[in-house]
């Protein structure tokens, strides 16, 4: 089977020009088939408060209300990926910038509401497998933002780890996937504290051990349940990284 | 040849919800391959007020700067392009939602500076139609909106009847191309004060004329000679419509 790099980058990457223009450049480096999915960064929250949208928040989590969606449909379906598809195409990459809608490519539901009511947050359904092969096929390099679609014409704000993963793992059966979730630290660190304490690599009885001891927490827990999610379900290489471990070999590797 | 459909929807019929999802339905009702293209409506204005983006304006037209370009992308690409993408899905249609940008599809390049600086306005310079056909083939309903690129990382702003005519253009060696161009009113009037006055036809001697006469006057002239353009390039039909006219035979016929 081939080879196909499946990059995530998000975080702080986004927000800081510098770091994403080198990210982009990596990946436009890398060779044979390749997709980029995108988070969005600070972005969504700056032109909330511009258009003064109260931001509804839960336990220091966004709820996404009506205009909040609205605006990362903007931000995240609008202006990052359209900024990311021209600049990958001035590097030469024949990028097409994409939302689960786009091609009914991403299909989810609306998270039911529990405990909290999140809003138009989407959890992945189904992809759709056969056009994702076409557009590679066709050379064309898939561009993703976090916004996908219930089938019924809403669009669904959806986390970009889970996109990644869920695209991985549906391209699983045709290519050897290198799955990689790039963010602003260098991979995961045994010691939070320490920027160089990145863990080779990260064995899911290890993974549950950090757990316990709270070595490992907030943020990484959804990254890393996603990253185990995708080596379970067959992806063959699944990294958390930097944005230098888009074209080197860096970062932690998720062992089951 | 086989036929297609390539339908451009703008001016107040994308601000009334309803007008726009009668458009839809009769664009998701037409059989055979199709495009559609669609332009921004007030949206882009209501966003730059609630950002206090100070309009740039000349002889009342907008100027295109750099913080307008920004919302431009994020109405334009984002916000309709997917709600109408996800509306056309809900419907049944493969909508993918596309921008000049993507797979480098509609290559602009930035207006001249003449006695008037448009700022980051594009004119339409090429048509990847290979990839456009791939896509077509693949029964994939491709939805652009009038975002385009310059190769060089920088996204434009362009005209939507000239994007539709451009691709009309493009395709015209490989189908019987269908233009409708459709807006608020049901054709070209003869009397701009009588909405019913809709000429059947309209030949070039006859626009000349009525340039002449003043009989039309203001955005109908880069409409229709957006219409004549397609027309002498060889589009079999282009016809200035409402939006009954999307999947009805009503409106004005350009003829040479």
């Amino acid at each position: 089977m081939k080879p196909l790099a499946l990059i995530k980058i998000g975080g702080k990457l986004l927000d800081d020009q510098v770091a994403l223009q080198a990210a982009l450049a990596s990946f436009a480096s890398l060779s044979g088939p390749k997709i980029l999915v995108h988070g969005g960064g600070k972005e969504v929250s700056t032109r909330c408060e511009q258009m003064d949208i109260v931001p509804n928040m839960w336990n220091g989590r966004r709820i996404t209300d009506g205009p909040t969606l609205e605006v990362a449909v903007m931000v995240y379906a609008g202006l990052i990926n359209k900024q990311v598809v021209s600049h990958l195409q001035r590097l030469g990459c024949n990028a097409l910038g994409l939302c689960g809608a786009d091609g009914n490519l991403i299909l989810a539901r609306k998270r039911p509401v529990g405990a909290i009511d999140f809003g138009w947050v989407g959890d992945v359904e189904s992809i759709n497998t056969p056009l994702l092969l076409a557009l590679l096929e066709q050379g064309v390099i898939p561009v993703f933002c976090a916004i996908t679609h219930d089938g019924q014409g809403q669009l669904l704000n959806t986390n970009a780890d889970t996109i990644a993963a869920a695209l991985a793992t549906a391209l699983a059966t045709d290519f050897v996937v290198n799955l990689k979730l790039c963010f602003e630290k260098d991979g995961v660190l045994s010691d939070p504290e320490d920027d160089t304490s990145v863990l080779p690599s990260l064995a899911i009885a290890q993974y549950q051990q950090a757990l316990k001891t709270g070595a490992i927490s907030d943020g990484m827990i959804p990254k890393l349940d996603n990253a185990f999610n995708a080596k379970k379900a067959g992806v063959s290489h699944v990294i958390i990284c930097g944005s230098k471990g888009i074209a080197q070999i860096q970062g932690t590797e998720i062992c089951l």
